[in-house]
């Protein structure tokens, strides 16, 4: 049995990592069952066997795997019987680009957002911890970062638009059914519906389809997972 | 023999549309050889029988085929024993992301850079009407809208995260070896090249790395088209 280390909040079953979330739906998408051990920021040692100290980790018999494109390679070099991730060599390559995008533009812009929803959701534990780093980073408080978040959230949906225009010509971002690419970019949108209930997309965003298309995927793995409605 | 509808400047062989730049590297990559035709906005008769009034227009035969994407597509499907394009159904998929962020992003932040260096390189029966859709459509100058680009590059620089996050693990954005993804982004900082002397980026940039090996392709195709050295 697989298992993945997997980021949660004060409940163990509110899990909001959008890396976690990509080698979730990845594993499912090659159908391979894993058990998630809920994991929380301080608890490093559980997880210092795979030699850095972040989740997603996972742990297949003896090997531990960290960092989400990592894991993704992993399981489709291990298991090459079941559904590919990537669709050929090209098209992981080319997912490349849709996993740095989301890294890169949707995460940070997010960010703002929902900061303070996710601090809400943390285990008493790490809160103070969370706090001052994030407001050392952006040189405010949690409560200022997310200030006037429903005008701020215009440009956020304006900063889609390749997102959306891809969606407007086909169902998923890898065609006529998802790969990574998809999952890489689902990730941000699955991490901000489990910690938080600020709605992010106006719900004829073609966008929003799409997501749902995302949440029943796999018999509702994401979709029925705890969080909020979208 | 296939001709391509081909936007060029007040000088025939200056030519400087980032879509036709994606027609000509995708030619090229097939290796099918196009005699590129200088087309001005106004001389819309020319290509009447595309259906449409912009270029690039791709004629082959008797076919007339319009918009970068269409004549990727066609290529590929009507000349399947050469080089795909795509690199299988979810390459071609997954390139549309790249395509639509050329699109929706990348070119809207070059515009306001290189506007009135491509003013200047029209013919001058059209600069009156570019002059003024322009300006319509920013509501100001062409003077004003390049205004402080000295500055606002650096934004612009910042907004290429994730094609530099990509370029720092693999050649191409298609991995080892160029494919259409590569000349749909392409395209963009071809047109800045040909028009324009401004630095768009900066010489250790890993894109302009990138920009530099998409130049170099094809015996300098691109490289040794008239424009200005970066």
């Amino acid at each position: 049995m697989l298992e993945l280390y997997d980021l949660a909040g004060a409940e163990p079953d509110r899990r909001f990592s959008p890396y976690c979330w990509r080698v979730r739906m990845a594993l499912a998408h090659k159908g391979l069952a894993v058990e998630t051990i809920p994991w929380r920021f301080t608890e490093k040692q559980a997880i210092a066997a795979s030699g850095q100290g972040r989740v997603p980790v996972l742990v297949d018999g003896g090997r531990w795997i960290a960092d989400s494109w990592a894991i993704a390679e992993y399981l489709d070099k291990t298991y090459p019987d079941r559904p590919s991730l990537f669709g050929g060599t090209a098209g992981k390559a080319l997912s490349r680009f849709h996993a740095n995008w989301a890294d890169g533009v949707m995460h940070p812009a997010m960010i703002p957002l929902v900061l303070l929803d996710i601090f809400r959701q943390l285990h008493e534990k790490e809160r103070a911890y969370f706090r001052k780093s994030r407001e050392e980073r952006f040189g405010k408080t949690l409560e200022e970062i997310v200030a006037n978040r429903d005008q701020r959230v215009l440009s956020f949906r304006e900063s889609l638009t390749p997102l959306r225009l891809t969606l407007k010509t086909q169902p998923f971002l890898a065609g006529a059914a998802p790969l990574y690419a998809d999952y890489a970019i689902f990730g941000g949108f699955q991490w901000c519906r489990c910690a938080s209930d600020f709605p992010l997309l106006a719900a004829d965003d073609p966008v929003a389809s799409w997501r749902q298309r995302m949440l029943d995927l796999f018999d509702g793995l994401a979709g029925k997972a705890k969080g909020y409605p979208v």
